[in-house]
C-alpha cells in the first residue's frame, strides 16, 4: 500500500497535468509600486460574437489565479529545486531576521542527519531564518507600526483584479466598449451583514484590517515562495484544500500532486494533514513547491513522535515540533488550545463525541493527567514562537460537532468563547489569528455560529469546515457542506475549508481534491456575489453573454472547469461543428429558446415593440384584478 | 443517433438496475382507514452496536419511499403491462366520472389508428375517463366540499412516516428503547419563516390545505397508477426530476429507464420534457409505469405539431394537445399563461433574453400576431379542461432569468404578478395550482422571490428550478443550484426542480439523473431540517450514531446512496474486514478521533469527570478575561 518506496528525490517530477495553462488563458503580472511586486492574474481571452448576433469583439476577462508559476509557460518548473522566492528580498530588506546555521529543532536536525532519508529528502540549500532577538516579524506587527509591507500592497492589487483599469480601458475603447463596460460591470447590490466592503482595496486598507485583527496574511518568513494572499471578511472569500497521507495510504509524490492539483483549480491555501510516514519530508516537498500558504496541525506530528500515545505528549515535544515546522515555512498552525478540561465531560453525552483529531488528542491528554490542556497553559510561549517566524494561528475547534445532533451545544460554544479569549492574548503579541469553526450544523443554526464568532472573537477571520447541513449523504458531503459553506461565507466567514466527496469514507484522491475545490470555489463565489463584492459578477456576466451567443468554447473557458464542461458537451455532440452550432443536445437544432429569443429581439428592434405597447395600451388585459 | 429503432413494445423490459431493493431495506405498507389504502415506506434495518461500544440493539429506520413497487420483491414487474392501479377503486366509487369510448382528442385518435406505431405503442386495454357533464373531479373541489378523499388520507399517512408509532414502540420496549427514542427523536427547533408546520399531519389538515390552495395532490383520474403525494409549504419539501428526449438524442426505453432511476433515488414527481420523436408514445410508456405524478409542458408537443413554427400555433391545436395528454394521465401541466405581450419587450435588454422554451415560444407567437398570449386569453377554457381530469396547473415562469444579471428584473416580477392573478381564476374553478419560479438568482435575492411569490400567489405552492446562485460553473450546476434550492426550500418553496451536472451542456443521461436527484434530496432534506419538520432529524441521528460506532454497513445503508458510499470506502479499504474495522483510511488504525472519543467516554464514566470538575473548581484557569 505504501508507495513511498517509489518516491526518490533524484527523479521527482512535476505532475504534467498541473503545468499546462488553462485553455485560452494567459498569465499576466500586474506590477506594484516597485518592480519586484508582480501580482499574477489569469487573463481569459474570448472569441468574437458571431455575425448573426452582431459581430462584437469580446474583451478578455481577468480572474484570480492561485496556480502559481505552474501555469506560466515562461517559467521553468523543477520540483527538485522548488519554486522561485518572490518574497525573499522583502524579508531580507526588513533586516529584522537572521539566517540560522540550520534547523534549531532537535527533530529537524535529526532528520537532516539521518542518512536513510537522503534519497527522499528535498535538497534545500537555503538555511532557515528567524527573527533577530527581541524582534517581531509578523505582518500584524508591521501593520500596527503603520508599515505597509510589500505583502500588503501585493494582496491589495490581487484583490482588485484590475477591475477599475479593465472597465476604464473598455470605456475608452469606443461606443461598443462603453456598452460592454456597462454590461460587464453591472452587478446586483449585495447584502453583507455588516461587512465593510470597499469599492477598491488600497494597501492602507489592508494594513488597517490586519492591524485591527480582522484579516491575516499567512506568510512565514521561511516560505518566501508564496504569492501573498489575504483572509478576512472584507476581502474575497477564500477556500482551503486539505491534503496529506495517513498511515494506511498515499506517498510524498501523491501529496505534492494533490497540492499542485488543488491550486490549479483554485485552492487559496492548502493544509498538509499528513499523519503517516515521513511527515517531515513530505511537508518539505510541499512547502518548497507551494505558492500558496501551507497550514498544518502540529499535534498530529507530535503524536507520531510519541508513537500515537496521547498521554505521552509533552510541551517540550510539541514545542520542538512547532519550531521544526516554523523553520520549514509552515504559514499557519491549527492549535487546539481551546479544548479545556472542563469542556471535555460536556462531550460525553454527545451523539458523536469529539470528532476533531486534534481535539480528541488533547481531551485524552487532559483526562489522563487531570491537567489543563498544555496548549492553553503554554499559549503565551506558543505566541513567542509564532512571532519569530510569522506563523499565524488557526485556533482549532477541537470540540466542533460531528453531527447535526451535536450542533451548537455547550461544549462547542464554550470552546468558541475560550478561542475569543486566546485571540486577545495572541493579539497582545501581534500574532495573526483566525478561528476555526464547524462542522455539522443544520441551516437554521449556521448564522448563530457566525454571529457568536464575530462577537466573541472580535471579528478575527472565521475559517469553517463546511458546515455540513445534513448527515444523510455519505459520498456527497462536498454538497451537504457546500450548501452550508455558501451561507456562512455570505454571513461573514473569511475562508471555507473544503470537504470532498470522500469525507467520512476514505482518503481523497486527486479527483476528489478537484471536486472539493470546485464545489468550494462555487460556494465562495456565490458568497462574494451575495455580499456584493465589487466586480464579482463580471465573470458571471461574461459567461452568460457567451452562453447566450452560443460561444461554446468561451462558455467552457470562462467556467471554473473548462475540461469538464467541454467533455460533458462532447458526450452528446462530439463534433467540432457543434462547438459553433447555435443549439445544444438538450433541445436540438429546431427548438432552442436562446435562438428564439434572438428572433424576439429582432422583432422587438424592428418596431414591433411600439405596436405591442400600443396594443397593451389599447386594453389587451383580459381579466380584471382579483 | 436515434435509438428508437431498437425499442419494440413486444420486447420492452424493465431496467434491472431499478428493481432490486436497496440494501438492508424492506418495503412495508401502512394501512389506512380502509384496506385499500396501503402507504409504502422503506424500512432500513440496522446491525447491533458492537460489544466494545456497549452492544446495543439498533432499531430500524423508516424513510419516505418514492420508488413504487419496483423495489418490492413481492411485486411482479412487467413494463409492458404497466403498474397496478391502487387509485382505480377510489376514482370509480366517487361516481363522478365516465369511461370514454377512446381518446377524444384528434391527435390521440390518429396515433392510436396509425399502424406504423403498433410496434412501439404501449398496449393499454383500459379506456380513458373524464368527469361526467358538469362535474369537477379535482382534489381541490372535493376538499372545498369538505370531503376527505382516500388520496388525502394516503398523503397524511405518508408524510407522518410512522414517526409517532415508531417512537412509541421504541419507548415501550424497555429502558434501552426509551433512551433510543429520546436520542432518535431529538431535534433542533426549526425556523420556518411563517410556515404552519404540524406535529402530526391529519387527513383533515391535508383537506384544509388543499381547500385553501396552499397544497396540491397532483392526481389525474387517468393516472390511477400513482401513489399519491402532496406538494405544499407545510409538508415535506419535494423534488422533481426532468427527463425527456430531444430531436438530437435518446429513445423511449432510455426515458422509461430514467424515470425508474429517478424515483429509485427519491424523485417525488417526474417531468417528461420530450421534444423529439414519438412524444405521445414515449409519454404513454412513462405514465403507465410511473407511481409518481408526471408533469409535462404541452406547448412543446403542440409546437412539434406545427413543425416548430411558433407563429403557426393555434388555440385549437393546443386545446387538442391538452385533452390528448389529460386523457393519457398527465398529472400537471406547465402552462406559460403569464408571458404577456407587454412583458416581452422588457426582455430585449436582458443579458440572456428569454431562456424558458415555453416562454420563448409564446413570446414569439405574441409578437408575430401582435396579439395577447392565447394561453392567457383562453385561461378559463383551460381551467374547464383541467377540472374534468384533475390536472393541476404548474403556472410556468416563461420569463425566468437565465443569468444572475437578469435576476428579479421587471419582466420576471411582472409575470409573477400575473401568475398570482391567474391563480385566483384557477381557484375559482377549484383547479389545483402551483407556481414555477427561477432560475438564476444570486443568494441575496432568493428570499425576495419567495416572499413575493407567497404574497402575490396567496401561498399557492412554489416550484422552483434551483435557483442557480452563480453562472460560472458549467458542469457543476447541480451544485450552484443545490445551494439556492436548499435556501428557497427553507424559505417556503414546496418543490425543487432538479438541475443536473449537464445543465447548459447536454441532455442528462442516467448518471446525471441520479446525481441531480441525490443533490436535490440533500437540498430538500436540509430545508426540512431547517424548517424543523417533525422527525426530519431521525435519519441524521441514526446515521450519525452508526458512523460514531463504526457500523460501516449501517452508515452506507442509511445514506441517500448506499452504493456510492460503499464504493468510496472500498476504493481505499476494499477488504470485508475493513467494514467492521474501528478506523478508516482517512486517519488510519492508530489515529482515529472517534476511537479516542470512546476512550474519553470511558475515562469520563470512570469517575475522572468528578476529578476534572474539582480541578477546574480549584482554579485551572490560567488567563484572566480580557
Amino acid at each position: 500500500m505504501n508507495a513511498n518506496a517509489k518516491f526518490l528525490s533524484a527523479t521527482a517530477e512535476v505532475d504534467s497535468a498541473a503545468v499546462a495553462p488553462l485553455p485560452n488563458s494567459r498569465k499576466i503580472y500586474v506590477e506594484g509600486s516597485r518592480p519586484d511586486i508582480q501580482v499574477p492574474m489569469r487573463e481569459i481571452s474570448q472569441s468574437d460574437t458571431s455575425a448573426s448576433f452582431g459581430h462584437e469583439k469580446n474583451p478578455p476577462i481577468y480572474v484570480y489565479d492561485t496556480s502559481g508559476v505552474y501555469t506560466d509557460p515562461a517559467a521553468k518548473i523543477d520540483i527538485r529545486s522548488g519554486l522561485p522566492t518572490p518574497r525573499a528580498p522583502w524579508i531580507l530588506e526588513r533586516d529584522d531576521t537572521e539566517e540560522l546555521d540550520g534547523p534549531t529543532s532537535e527533530y529537524g536536525q535529526a532528520r537532516l542527519e539521518d542518512p536513510a532519508l537522503a534519497e527522499l529528502r528535498f535538497n534545500l540549500t537555503r538555511k532557515p531564518r528567524r527573527a533577530k532577538a527581541g524582534a517581531n516579524v509578523s505582518q500584524m506587527h508591521y501593520a500596527r507600526k503603520g508599515i505597509v509591507t510589500p505583502e500588503m500592497e501585493y494582496v491589495a492589487i490581487r484583490e482588485n483584479m484590475r477591475r477599475k483599469e479593465y472597465l476604464a480601458e473598455l470605456k475608452a475603447s469606443g461606443p461598443l466598449g462603453e456598452r460592454m463596460a456597462e454590461m460587464m460591470g453591472r452587478q446586483h447590490p449585495g447584502f453583507n451583514y455588516g461587512a465593510n466592503i470597499q469599492a477598491e482595496i488600497t494597501p492602507e486598507f489592508v494594513r488597517d484590517e490586519i492591524a485591527r485583527g480582522r484579516a491575516i496574511i499567512p506568510a512565514n518568513i521561511n516560505h518566501p515562495e508564496i504569492e501573498p494572499m489575504i483572509i478576512g471578511r472584507n476581502f474575497l472569500v477564500k477556500i482551503n484544500g486539505n491534503i496529506g497521507n495517513s498511515a494506511v495510504t498515499s506517498s510524498i509524490s501523491e501529496e505534492v500532486e494533490k497540492m499542485t492539483w488543488a491550486i490549479r483549480w483554485g485552492g487559496d491555501t492548502v493544509m498538509d494533514l499528513s499523519t503517516g510516514k515521513h511527515i517531515h519530508e513530505t511537508r518539505e516537498w510541499i512547502i518548497r513547491n507551494s505558492p500558496v500558504p501551507i497550514g498544518t496541525v502540529p499535534i498530529y506530528q507530535a503524536l507520531e513522535k510519541v508513537n500515537g500515545k496521547a498521554e505521552d505528549l509533552t510541551w517540550e515535544i510539541f514545542r520542538d515540533t512547532l519550531i521544526e515546522q516554523a523553520e520549514q515555512g509552515v504559514d499557519y498552525f491549527t492549535i487546539h488550545a481551546g479544548v479545556l478540561l472542563r469542556y471535555v465531560p460536556m462531550t460525553a453525552k454527545r451523539m458523536t463525541g469529539i470528532v476533531s483529531r486534534g481535539g480528541s488528542i488533547m481531551a485524552k491528554w487532559c483526562l489522563a493527567h487531570h491537567k489543563e490542556n498544555f496548549l492553553y497553559t503554554h499559549f503565551e510561549d506558543i505566541c513567542q514562537i509564532m512571532k519569530q517566524y510569522d506563523v499565524s494561528f488557526s485556533l482549532g475547534d477541537g470540540l466542533r460537532p460531528g453531527s447535526v445532533y451535536d450542533a451548537n451545544d455547550e461544549a462547542q460554544l464554550g470552546e468558541l468563547k475560550t478561542l475569543g479569549e486566546l485571540t486577545q492574548i495572541a493579539w497582545k503579541h501581534d500574532v495573526q489569528v483566525m478561528i476555526e469553526g464547524p462542522g455539522h450544523v443544520p441551516m437554521q443554526l449556521i448564522k448563530e455560529n457566525m454571529d457568536l464568532q464575530l462577537e466573541q472573537c472580535n471579528e478575527a477571520p472565521f475559517y469553517t469546515l463546511g458546515p455540513l447541513t445534513t448527515d444523510i449523504a455519505p459520498g456527497y458531503d462536498h454538497i451537504t457542506s457546500g450548501i452550508g459553506a455558501a451561507q456562512i461565507g455570505w454571513y461573514g466567514c473569511a475562508m471555507l475549508c473544503y470537504v470532498t466527496p470522500k469525507e467520512h469514507l476514505g482518503l481523497p484522491n486527486k479527483d476528489d481534491v478537484k471536486e472539493g475545490i470546485i464545489t468550494y470555489k462555487i460556494a465562495a463565489h456565490a458568497a462574494d456575489l451575495a455580499k456584493g463584492h465589487p466586480g464579482a459578477q463580471i465573470r458571471d456576466n461574461a459567461l452568460s453573454k457567451a452562453r447566450f451567443e452560443f460561444r461554446w468554447e468561451d462558455q467552457f473557458n470562462l467556467g471554473l472547469d473548462p475540461d469538464k464542461a467541454r467533455s460533458f458537451h462532447d458526450e452528446t455532440l462530439p463534433k467540432d461543428s457543434a462547438k459553433v452550432a447555435h443549439f445544444c443536445s438538450m433541445c436540438g437544432p429546431h427548438f432552442c429558446s436562446m435562438k428564439i429569443t434572438q428572433d424576439v429581439r429582432e422583432y422587438a428592434a424592428s418596431g414591433m415593440q411600439e405596436k405591442a405597447i400600443e396594443f397593451v395600451k389599447g386594453g389587451s388585459k383580459l381579466y380584471s384584478k382579483a
